[in-house]
């Protein structure tokens, strides 16, 4: 997407095939600062501490990640453990595992001196598809855009939680592809953006974007997308997901689960962004999802820009305060009005989501 | 309470009568500092820009504001033009409309040299009788703890929302008031603080509380709470209120409508503490509530301590990104399990509360 005029993405190839070059999104919206990551290690880094973070694009980084490795020892056992160091990295996302199975597949079949060529070609692949995935998603979900349009006369309101934008994903994203593609096509659009406690990716990520590209929208604290709903101030609700189960149980961003039995209890529609990569067929439902916990301290502190334009960390609660930080819920099925893949709009159950998988084969 | 072996009060009225003493809440819970409000106007900005807050507490502040007018002009104008500017401070919570009423009531039947003194008799009979409320809640709602701790073996987990403790009453809290009579009847408690965006009141100041009273407790992220209770880690909510209606909606801060709604998916018994002063009988339901919208910078920025110890504010969205900021909810009575009153447990329907209305005449 642009920026300033300047066609960004927040993870490109070198053409040099020596590394990539990543938005650190940890300085986001208060500086624009591209890092290059040039080992598996460095990868490794910048997932866990989420220099970069979103199912889609940690899956794209993770198997650049690998195919860095094949250049420095491409036996089946370096391989291996290099897959599984990866994979660790963040434990709730699907994208990650699945990203690492399709390269390594791809990889081990290979003979040794062709393996680091067509770990970067299967890397460049799975993002390259994550992108005509995305656009899939932005044609299928414009459809509900278009059609509330249609019945009403102001902008259509769109509350979203978390980021599932651009900077999610290779480019596009995915809960915000059909929201480019409407705002491209003239369709008003007034978006709700949850800030997303602890680490705010709605008020420092979804919001920076929104604005970047000439989409309006209106930033609110987590707690009020309920009130919104009630008071009839939004027309639909639009997330991402990290993992959904067989039983299309939805996890995502914790807090996801809050506007889902919101938006059933206003009979607002809730829409899932869901790349079929983000299927995993293998879990029964959500309650099978590893959550992963994160640091306390996410919870007790918030970072932010000072007066004098430095990005620190403050802290809210007094010395010693415990904290839990889930970082994940799980939305069970009855709560979402369907699924917006890139093979278009499917229902939210386990027969709709075995015929989608049937197309990814 | 108690604070390091103190105990202190939110407010206190000074012997001399020539003003209140309160606690600066802003500075909380990195520092705690006292002022002296000495004027209606200093009473009328403590309320408006929080440095007290509660809906009890401003009730019982705002009489001793409209006390300290009665000093100034007893005459009816100017009684009434004091008693409106006062209420117009905050226009959610209606206890400080109550307060005001009562003291007004009070007051104008009373000779013209008579007033002050009876103004100033009043807030304080306003003030203790919030005490004696609040403990009596305390003991209606010890009941429910009591029943869950001798069907479990751990501690019994309660979650809240915002801050109603102590520090947004005179003494006691309201939806607190039962966890401290527990807590010194050596029931054992988890108990689970929302952290309250964006003003923060939980991480700031019911996590501070219950930390100094002894009580354990774990600072959550507002995302965080449906997950809790999808997990079966919560065993009540308890929160307070700001004004409770005829059909007994409930108007609390923003975001206990989700909750409400978690509790409700998860099975979770939902109570609402609720002194009768709050109640308002001459609103039908919760839409007829007017809902403050705050400034959108309490949005768009956080407050806390720095490495330096000082209390500062922090940018967390990109310059320019709009901001809305509702500050209370309305939880629909279909979703209370019951109010804790100081007449012990009531349901959440017209019939109860009307039969309540009657005990306060």
């Amino acid at each position: 997407m642009n920026v300033g005029g300047r066609a960004l993405r927040p993870l490109r190839a070198l053409p040099s095939r020596e590394g990539i070059e990543i938005i650190d999104q940890r300085e986001l919206p208060h500086a624009l600062r591209m890092r290059t990551l040039s080992s598996p290690d460095e990868v490794f880094v910048a997932i866990r501490e989420m220099w970069l973070r979103g199912a889609p694009l940690i899956g794209a980084a993770a198997a650049y990640g690998y195919a860095m490795a094949s250049r420095i020892d491409a036996s089946d056992a370096a391989l291996d453990r290099a897959a599984a160091r990866l994979a660790d990295a963040r434990p709730t996302a699907v994208n990650l595992a699945w990203a690492l199975e399709r390269i390594q597949r791809r990889v081990r079949t290979q003979p040794m001196r062709e393996r680091a060529a067509a770990a970067w070609a299967e890397a460049e692949a799975i993002a390259e598809e994550d992108v005509a995935v995305n656009a899939a998603i932005g044609r299928a979900g414009l459809s509900l855009l278009l059609a509330i349009a249609a019945r009403r006369t102001g902008p259509v309101r769109v509350l979203t939680h978390c980021n599932a934008g651009w900077l999610a994903t290779v480019d596009w994203g995915t809960a915000t592809a059909p929201l480019y593609l409407a705002h491209a096509q003239g369709v008003p659009l007034q978006v709700w953006v949850d800030e997303t406690r602890p680490r705010n990716q709605g008020a420092s990520l979804t919001a920076w974007e929104l604005t970047q590209a000439g989409v309006p929208c209106t930033l609110v604290a987590d707690n009020a997308g309920g009130h919104l709903m009630q008071r009839g101030q939004v027309d639909l609700v639009i997330v991402g997901c990290d993992r959904v189960t067989a039983n299309a149980d939805v996890c995502n961003k914790i807090g996801t689960y809050l506007k889902a039995l919101a938006a059933h209890d206003s009979g607002v529609p809730f829409y899932v962004a869901m790349p079929t990569s983000t299927l995993d067929l293998t879990l029964a439902s959500g309650s099978d999802i590893p959550i992963e916990e994160r640091s306390a301290r996410e919870v007790t502190h918030a970072a932010g820009r000072d007066a004098e334009g430095r990005v620190i960390e403050v802290q809210l609660a007094a010395d010693g305060v415990p904290a839990a930080n889930p970082a994940f819920d799980v939305t069970p099925a009855r709560l979402v009005t369907g699924l917006i893949t890139e093979h278009g709009i499917v229902a939210a159950n386990e027969g709709a989501l075995r015929a989608l998988a049937e197309l990814r084969r």
